[in-house]
């Protein structure tokens, strides 16, 4: 059964997280406004300025009200007004955080994704998508370098009796030399995602792409795979057992991966990680299972206590991290308290970002270097 | 510069395809409905009865108009009516046919998805989409047999200056037997789609699966790419010049997938195929470039004639195909002048279905058999 502190800590997160704006004064509004790199082939809107602001465009020439999701909490967003040709505009009325953010339309009071946008799952829904450019964007960008590949696999799973995808990046060159084998990092989504949150959110391939085109760290494959934590079959979040979880993760998918990828299949090769939801998923099957993991890192989802490891014998690093705008005292004390204990402990906040992608896209950057070392 | 025949070809389908009710009288409906086979996790509409109606339900309480594509082709699809709470609920006029359907909503207007449902890339845009079970639809069903994967791969374009996709279907076991290669077919999507469209709308992975556990088929790889056919940038549909993505085909990813994957890299184990405006690339590359591909197969994509193949050195095998509601005329009449030349020439017709996805994955089932024996 769920532990609540760690669900209370991410709700309070989520909250925080819902003002998506920046609390800033806000200066006067710079017409160099383009496309958001979310957006589908060839579609204008919405587009981001140089400062933050995001603008909307919808037509529905008989509708009565048209708003976006996105805006300052408690304000219901981003209303847009009718213009000529029945097409609504409305722009943010200050700059967004940097980083991605979900959002999604309500049009005379039905919930609608924004036509312009790709679809990403979050919010146990596909719903739409903005991203507003990070000064550090270039570490997540598609480059010129080597790139390895996302491979879908539908692994077997007798406990819930079907086959599961999950999906698996290996490194660039990982198709050439067939005697080469690499450590794994088990990385989870947060609750409202899935699978696909990691690579279509998170850009997690081009990030590791990039670090390993620029030597930083030592190339190793993720493998990304549905939580289950939205599904109501496995309990839903209030009554959340991670029992089915840690079954699929431990006794069929690390098996089918070892068995069909060219894997170190070792502990001390092992890592897990996972944000919000799935960094309390993490948390729960590593100390359950401290045997085949050395590495855990929760981002955004919670922390350790020194008294919870009773087995520290393969452990070689916990990593912890969040965004500013969510709890960095409570991850720093909870960073004192392990290494007061003995533990190698590493914490990362992300500035400026709340309980968002770019949290985790910064986390994943952070940890990947120090990982199998 | 694009041979306008065969455009002629595929717009004549494209609007038969358009009127996607089966012309029978019309029985009493069953009340027997169930979601839709493509809807979101926990969605319960779109639904589908086993007459093959569909019935849509959508939240918009201050909406004015809610109608649904698809339908009786000019009668602009099916008005949804507006009932308690704000919910719009409406049937299908008559059964539609069996298989894959894009739709989109029109609210107040407006075009939308319906929020039920996952989203499919087709006319340009990622839209709603519905599946109407066919009777056979065990050939690309999920079972539990051995899977093989689809993988993301970004391989390197000189001539487009960018990364470009593709997936790529490797058999189950290929992570097994570092020595085994396996021969290859470069499968194109259709006008409006992308490089996910046989994998998401196709099953094309789960087909596969499915003929290779039956030992139907012999193992291959199936590499799939965007022809560039929505794309102004490389002159739009009506505009077409075969020439870029030729170059990115031949040139770029070819190579890649025979230094990256275990390829049997010649001639007689690479096979081309593509529906719709991905048939008439097809036709176009593999009349330029007959060194390169023994297998050639038009999907719903115009036919060859016997006077415009120069080299049949390398060929050994024309397959052409269309759904019933098309034109299987012309496709017989070109088999018969294809056959009366001397060529090895298979002629498929789907029945009951028209310029939809369930022609494209019956087509799969019959090549494959027939591929590298």
């Amino acid at each position: 059964m769920m532990n609540h502190k760690f669900l209370s800590l991410i709700f309070i997160a989520v909250l925080a997280g819902s003002a998506c704006l920046a609390q800033t004064n806000q200066p006067a509004i710079v017409e160099d406004f383009k496309p958001s790199t979310k957006n589908q082939p060839g579609q204008e809107y919405p587009q981001v300025n140089s400062q933050g602001y995001a603008r909307f465009r919808v037509v529905a020439p008989q509708a009565q009200s048209v708003s976006v999701s996105l805006g300052l909490g408690g304000k219901g967003g981003t209303v847009l007004t009718k213009g000529a040709g029945g097409v609504w505009t409305g722009t943010t009325e200050g700059p967004m955080d940097e980083g991605f953010h979900y959002y999604h339309l309500s049009i005379d009071g039905g919930v609608f994704n924004d036509p312009g946008t790709l679809n990403f799952y979050g919010s146990a829904r596909w719903e739409s998508g903005i991203e507003i450019p990070a000064q550090d964007k270039d570490f997540y960008a598609l480059k010129d370098v080597p790139h390895g590949n996302v491979q879908q696999v539908l692994f077997p799973s007798k406990s819930t009796g079907t086959s599961r995808r999950a999906f698996i990046y290996t490194p660039p060159g990982y198709g050439k030399d067939p005697k080469k084998r690499y450590p794994v990092l088990y990385l989870q989504h947060g609750w409202g995602e899935d699978e696909t949150a990691w690579s279509n959110q998170g850009h997690a391939n081009l990030i590791m792409d990039n670090m390993i085109a620029d030597g930083k760290i030592k190339p190793f494959i993720i493998v990304m795979t549905y939580g289950m934590t939205n599904d109501v079959k496995f309990g839903g979040l209030k009554n959340f057992d991670i029992k089915p979880f840690q079954t699929v993760l431990v006794d069929e998918l690390i098996p089918f991966v070892d068995t069909n990828f060219r894997t170190l299949a070792d502990p001390s090769n092992r890592a897990m990680a996972g944000l919000s939801m799935g960094g309390v998923e993490t948390h729960m099957i590593t100390l359950a299972r401290p045997d085949l993991f050395s590495y855990y890192a929760l981002l955004s989802g919670g922390v350790y206590t020194p008294t919870e490891i009773k087995d520290k014998s393969k452990l070689k690093l916990i990593f912890i991290s969040c965004g500013s705008r969510e709890n960095p005292d409570g991850v720093k004390k909870a960073v004192t308290d392990l290494r007061g204990a003995g533990f190698n402990v590493v914490s990362y906040v992300s500035q400026n970002t709340a309980h968002e992608f770019l949290t985790w896209r910064r986390s994943l950057r952070e940890l990947a270097p120090m990982l199998f070392r």
